[in-house]
């Protein structure tokens, strides 16, 4: 059987993805300022004999496996930037570029997609169908890579597109997906809330923004409340707020941050509107102007029915029937959720939580790191997909 | 001295002063439906021999006595009109009028004013200038009768005016004024806030208007603690908030009723605009529409330095230093306000507190009484201060 | 085939179900006052010489068809109370009772599971298995009488339970159906604000009932936008806010009453300590007492897998594939809940929307009516769930 | 007359007067590090022949001239201290400190007592009484000079004190003052709101302290418009209110900072009661943890009635009736207060806004300056006091 041969050249490749990651993890990349690293996996692919494209939508890279038999042409992604934060780990791999570290695992997904191309590369003449591998740059940092690498045409033939994520607070060697809203689209608000300032005795002489603001913010909390169907999902959070630097003085204005979560984009779009509605009209009752502005973040993801079967079935057959677990919908954000409204297809995560140390850290963490064997079996689950998606 | 003389007449007609008075009180007529009252009083003016103009800018009745010698023309003032309110005291001079008492007092004006009025008459050749009595009708409910009667020229050729209110809760024997504001003017608030009703268990089907009525609340604090000049009097009050029949239906509209007092005029004007402004913008946050009623009640009444100088000073003369007693402003209001904004005057209150009873009651109880010694007092003050005004 | 026989048998009995519900509409009776009602359906099951038992957990009807063969037993539920509601349609089938109506279709349950009843009792020598007939009292006025029909032991040796509801704004030939939570769980809240009232000139010398509850009614929005999991629903609302009888007065007090709607138990006990909490705390902060009542509604109604999987193949099978439609939970309860904490089972809603009418109203509506031939779906679709959940 | 020659010597100084003012101005010392300007104080007494003692209460002067003939000992007092700000006027006389100013006028108060001083010193002979000089170090910093002054003794065997300050914004030629309360207390309060941090996201794992801390910004306002007595004069204004690093992110703790502005004792205790009450509770209802700290600083200066009056008579004597102003409380503060706590007294303004410049500059700003003339006014009225509160 074709998937064993597969899933033992993945067993055998297992130190060499430890390796690259390793490598990648000591030589981190900011978002949109990735330049080794695409020339790494580009040149990784190449000396394999894999058809390559460098630049694609920016700094993306793409490479194509040609089965030897007729069949579907089916996507992989995996992201490859890193993050501005400074590795706090003590590990032989750690960061050498200050300031820079791999704190989400995007390292780990790109060995495990070269992993993957390599043990499938090998018995390509076997395969049926066309493997896409999508090596994106600057998931982390809106816009993000994948609407590039789309619009410059990495999914033109493709039928369907997977994707995962490593996971360091979920439990090792299960696949956790769900078909519908993966994970939610964010928007980022700032409202600047505009009075006049004056001495703090004399209030009367001046418009109060610290006041104005405070009722916004409460406001704001009546948007989730009685705004939002119940039955949908929704958050609106603020997470700063600053104004005035001294105590007796009203200072000219108050600033307000924070961050909208949803799935469903009708009422994402309601909470946009009635974020400024409410914080425009209610500051005018107290007098002041406020400005709002939003910045736009990804769309949710929302994954398809028949191809996060797709995953279950495959994980199921390989890893046992409690292999895949079906999990709730996520907050944070991803925008593996462009190709979805392109091709159909599934996102899903990869249980990566370390065993036998003293503390695991979550994504973003200076601290991060994760299982490594989660890379192993991500190579699999990508290996058992494909082959299900060709049935 | 003709003070002496006039003191020793008021003394001599105290018995019937309280007989006017109880007479008055057992047949207690509504603001703005008196008949019988004036028609009492214009009759007793006439019998004394004094000039009588009846329904004076409605019901108002306006006496003249001209003094033998030249002088200035001096305007008092007393209120006739009674309360829609069940007297509840057991006395023998207890209202005959269901559901009507005089429980502000103004029968013990009328009767004070009647006294003043015999008193003075009966030495009239040997007074200067012309004393001017108003009899007002309707002062308890908004628009009053001051307003009328001095459109109809009861202030004509008058040099100033001076009134005075029995005060139930203040000690007997002393007389009560201060220059500058002394009563507030109120304007009452009707807001109305439109939502759109709905099950309590689809809030987002519907707007709720309890919501937006209780920021509306909440804000209108804001106006005194923010808008209004800290060393100026402002008071912004909602007495009523009703809105809903069922705990689980958001109904269509919430409605809350309230009160301003304030004394300076463009504070006033200011609150007004604010309240509308406030409750409005604030509303439409929410997506209600808002109606503000205001209903402008009585001008603050702000009582001339030199005339009320006069009355100190005559108080002081003829009833010791002790006996005059600068007091601060208060927040109820009254109508003669409006005189005061025509001739130079001043208004004071007299000490009515009874002593060897068991309780006293504030004005407009059921059970409200007064000391009737402070009719008296209240007649020898308008003498004394008419003299005074004469120097 | 059994199935085709029974089907027949219901469609014979047609007319007499419209007989039957048009008889019980015309006399309503009131939730826990039934008396008339369990006495027709007691007599009509007699008739047909099914085994009957009065006066279940009070006014409860419970009717067994022991079938020929061995196998489970499956109960049917329908509830026979009306509403405190004036009948305003014009049909000759109109309630006969002033201020009592039919008016969610508690007639057409009790008339469908009569008319299954009438279907399987004629063949009940070929049936596996024994049919218990629950007919409930009380369901529209918590506490309800499934609690007590339970208590009374209506449910022992009850293999499994279904139920039915018309729905009058449902498309008619349809049956609506979820596993999970079908329907919400209900707590009524009532929160009392005391303060001291004064007059609302002097608002210093009282404490402001209506100020604390406004805040109270703003803190409130922040259980749902910040206290509850954003993947969970919850609906906090605030129906009535009473407070004071006139302008120029604060009140002793305002008393808001509301009702808390979720599904999941955690997040109901969550919501009602935090409504309590959260009042309590605010209002003391205002100087007011604050006295919260929750009333605790019915449990939210939880579908069992399995057997709502049963009606799906049920109907599926029997009316083609896309009678049977999945739908989202709702906010409404129902205290078929109670039912589903002791046996498995499931709850659905038949499609019941006039056509050809002018307009339809919804449940509680005076004007509510339904098409009738939802009642011959209602039964047939509990013969083939009898059907299905016997194999 | 002796005021005549008083008021000649006055004017004979004045050059020195501004000498000594300009050498001070570019000379200043912040409060409580005053060295120089003691010394130099103390040195041009001692040139005098004037009796001095140093280092009184800490950096504190105090001159004593003993008049021939018996009488009062009256206080006069100037304070000395400069303020932390860059000096940006472009005059002869400028700041030659880096970053400290005498912004606020107290090198005019200082040469002013010296002008006094050294003209009643050459007639002292002549003059009733003993003159009390108090050169006041540390007056613009809490806790301030004067108490420690005090506690030294500089009233001891003190009959009356009186004080004057120059404001650059009233117009020169007159002094302005008011009997009672002529300037407020004040108390710095900082309000921390601690909660729980957590991802913006997943609000329900946390505690919003931007929403606690919102809805007490909120709430603060009913101090003021509920509690406080309308006839009494209460500001309670938060200048800051800082939370948060990222808009994503729920932080720990919001802290707000601001000031209370009162003239009553009685009511400033209710404010501060009031803050820490509402703050706790409206905080502990959102599952925050509130700390509040009051700084207490100055009390409020109350002016005694007859003192006053002597300076009212002693300007209109001297400089016309027009030249003593009546005025309103101000809210800035002056621990002035506290001598008038001790003694009777009267702290007045004297005008000095300078004419035929572009503009003029209120109190502690960068361009602050003022008309020079106004010390010469300020020793004269110093003079006529001093000989009107001999009589």
């Amino acid at each position: 059987m074709i998937k064993d041969a597969i899933f033992a050249n993945i067993s055998k490749n297992n130190e060499e993805m430890i390796r690259v990651r390793r490598h990648l993890h000591m030589h981190p990349e900011l978002s949109h300022q990735e330049v080794e690293t695409p020339e790494f996996i580009a040149s990784y692919l190449e000396e394999l004999g894999i058809e390559v494209q460098r630049n694609v939508g920016g700094r993306g890279v793409v490479g194509k496996i040609h089965g030897g038999k007729p069949g579907k042409t089916i996507a992989f992604r995996a992201d490859f930037d890193a993050l501005p934060i400074q590795d706090a780990k003590d590990v032989p791999y750690k960061s050498t570029v200050p300031g820079v570290m791999h704190a989400c695992g995007h390292d780990g997904h790109t060995a495990a997609l070269l992993g993957f191309a390599k043990a499938m590369n090998e018995v390509k003449e076997e395969l049926e169908g066309t493997i896409v591998l999508i090596h994106q740059f600057g998931e982390e940092l809106s816009p993000g890579g994948a609407k590039g690498m789309i619009a410059d045409g990495c999914l033109d033939g493709v039928d369907a597109i997977y994707g995962a994520h490593l996971q360091s607070q979920m439990t090792a060697g299960y696949v956790y997906g769900r078909e519908g809203y993966l994970q939610a689209a964010e928007d980022a608000i700032k409202i600047t809330v505009k009075g006049s300032g004056t001495h703090g005795a004399e209030p009367h002489t001046g418009v109060d923004p610290i006041l104005g603001a405070s009722h916004i913010m409460v406001a704001l909390q009546s948007i989730v409340s009685r705004n939002a169907d119940p039955l949908k999902e929704l958050v609106v959070s603020i997470g700063k707020f600053h104004a005035g630097d001294a105590d007796n003085v009203i200072p000219e204005k108050a600033v307000m941050e924070g961050t909208i979560r949803v799935f469903d984009e009708n009422l994402r779009e309601l909470a946009n509107r009635r974020v400024k509605e409410l914080a425009e009209a209610v500051g005018q009752g107290f007098g002041c102007k406020v400005e709002v502005a939003v910045d736009k973040g990804y769309d949710s993801l929302w994954n398809h029915a028949e191809e996060t079967d797709i995953v279950r079935q495959a994980v199921k057959a390989s890893f046992g029937e409690e292999a895949f677990v079906d999990m709730d919908p996520v907050m944070p954000v991803e925008d593996f959720s462009y190709y979805l409204q392109q091709v159909p297809g599934s996102f899903f995560f990869v249980g990566a939580k370390q065993e036998n140390v003293e503390n695991t850290y979550p994504h973003h963490h200076e601290k991060f790191d994760f299982d490594e064997s989660a890379m192993e079996l991500t190579a699999k689950v990508f290996a058992a997909t494909y082959l299900e998606a060709q049935k």
